[in-house]
């Protein structure tokens, strides 16, 4: 059985009270991992903002929170002064700060109705508690989707993986790599194949150090030769998370994921998202409607060339035919019937 | 129409008399691509065994051409005293240089047999006018293979191509860029969609720099986003060149390219595989014989993570189902009738 160091994992992004009072939001500077792991701590909600925007922070979970202590900073400091609408104004700029985790905008409502009867000290200390509560939510829902994930798993499994949704997507612990601890401790876990996740590199950078940190076996790979493992027989599951997931099961997810989900189907490999119920987006009926961010060209080509364009979308969308089972906090559920 | 410039193309690897009546091989040195055109010069045959290796020549035609133009070096340099024993020793030496690529061991073969009967100067003057037929045949059989595949494509198509099967890749012209070529200048190409291809980056580097100084409209994307664009219906073709096509029609080509195929098929998208028939390898049953070269971990992960391992093959095989037809200088055919 591996013996798991789950204790080496940080908090990912944590709302503290300062000396005096003042809210101070700690969060871990995804930008420099693997090589070093950096903590920004800042009071200052636009500052939490960019840090979306620039993948500090990064993963549906982790930037629905950000999102929430984003307005918690901004009724402790800027927001003082200002009543519900000035509030309400925050939160859009908060939401849209990235369009397709709708974890975020989620968070920022379940924030917004939560303060909505208060203003000055009141709001902030409400925002804070509320924030505290999810965060330890958010690691119980984890908790719970790998304990209903880990049964899907037979011994010795390896299980392919794309971009990041461990405990660095979310406050502590992951969703689809909290079911790889889960299983881990039930000595479920032969190895972990690592897709490296272009062109950010969630899977080489972020993946790779966390299960390298809590000492799962891992073995990274380009994101094109998952096929051949697949092809050779070695990859037992693969599992995802997920930024929204559409009423009928469609899940939207790192660019990458659909393929990777064609690709299992044909070798028939089980296709897991693990995701807590927030990433479930009721209003939309599939996935053909969730905005799909498009990112900045440098990101897959850092000095442009002349007369070639970069198609560079940071997103797409799995049809449920291809997902065997999505794994939440209430248990594992076919995509056709997530009961919503 | 679009106008295109393939005089901007360099030759990609040819072997000249010197000044002096010395052999002298010059070649592009792909690995400083796309950023500088370098071209290397040398009269040593172990050179160009390094640059093999190193991949500053790759491309299945083309390091067929470099094997043979380092036996011709050998010849009129450091084997001008051997016998027919030395060249068969350093023949097996340059063919050893990558297992994967046919071609290689092919162009060698030919060159051993051409010199078979001969000795010191005119070994190396048969061996040098051998290798100069052999330019002249690449050109006109990619020519022959662009004839043939643009035949396959419609008017206005979006083509997807996966690493450099390019100009880059042979003496010149290309392979499965030569189909775009004749292609386009018969006004069938809207453009070309260039799979980055990881880790060393031959779509990136290669063919969107060629495909660019040609003046055929390329958009770059990562390996993983092939299967979104394919969702979104704008790819009308892929074609891919290869490095060993077995006698039942599987073919080994650069890592990911099975995957590509897989995808191809679920989107019902044509997928051609467009190689000379020197790529054909008769003595090989069926892909799972053919012998995939495994590369440095560094190439996919520059900076090693302790406990951390990386899966690195340089190929992967396609199996005849998926390909639609194989593209040949003799015409186009199905792939489990390449009547070999």
């Amino acid at each position: 059985m591996t013996e798991l160091h789950l204790e080496r994992l940080p908090k990912t992004i944590e709302l503290n009270e300062g000396a005096t009072g003042e809210l101070r939001l700690r969060f871990v500077d995804q930008r420099k991992l693997p090589y070093e792991l950096a903590l920004i701590e800042t009071g200052q909600w636009r500052e939490v903002i960019d840090a979306i925007k620039t993948l500090a922070i990064r993963g549906a979970p982790a930037i629905g929170l950000a999102g929430a202590s984003a307005l918690a900073l901004w009724a402790s400091l800027d927001g003082r002064e200002a009543d519900h609408q000035g509030c309400l104004r925050a939160a859009a700029e908060i939401s849209q700060a990235r369009p397709t985790a709708v974890n975020l905008m989620w968070a920022v409502n379940r924030a917004v109705e939560h303060a909505a009867e208060l203003e000055g000290a009141d709001r902030a200390a409400a925002l804070f508690h509320l924030v505290k509560d999810m965060e330890e939510e958010d690691e119980a829902r984890n908790r719970a989707i790998g304990v209903h994930g880990a049964r899907l798993l037979q011994p010795r499994s390896r299980v392919l993986t794309h971009c990041n949704a461990g405990s660095l997507a979310t406050f502590y612990y992951g969703t689809a790599l909290g079911v790889v601890y889960a299983a881990a401790e039930q000595g479920k876990i032969d190895c972990v194949y690592v897709d490296e996740t272009r062109p950010v590199g969630q899977g080489a950078r972020l993946t790779a150090w966390e299960l390298s940190r809590v000492g799962v076996p891992a073995t990274l790979l380009c994101d094109n030769m998952a096929a051949s493992l697949m092809a050779a027989g070695n990859i037992d599951a693969v599992i995802v998370g997920a930024d929204r997931i559409a009423a009928n099961g469609d899940a939207a997810n790192k660019i990458g994921t659909y393929g990777v989900a064609v690709l299992a189907h044909e070798h028939g490999i089980p296709f897991y998202v693990a995701a807590p119920t927030s990433t479930i987006d009721v209003s939309v009926a599939n996935g053909s409607l969730i905005p799909i961010e498009q990112r900045n060209p440098k990101e897959v080509l850092l000095k442009p060339l002349e007369g070639v364009d970069v198609y560079n979308p940071a997103f797409d969308v799995t049809p449920a035919r291809y997902i065997t089972a999505i794994i939440t906090e209430n248990g594992v559920f076919a995509p056709d019937a997530l009961g919503v």
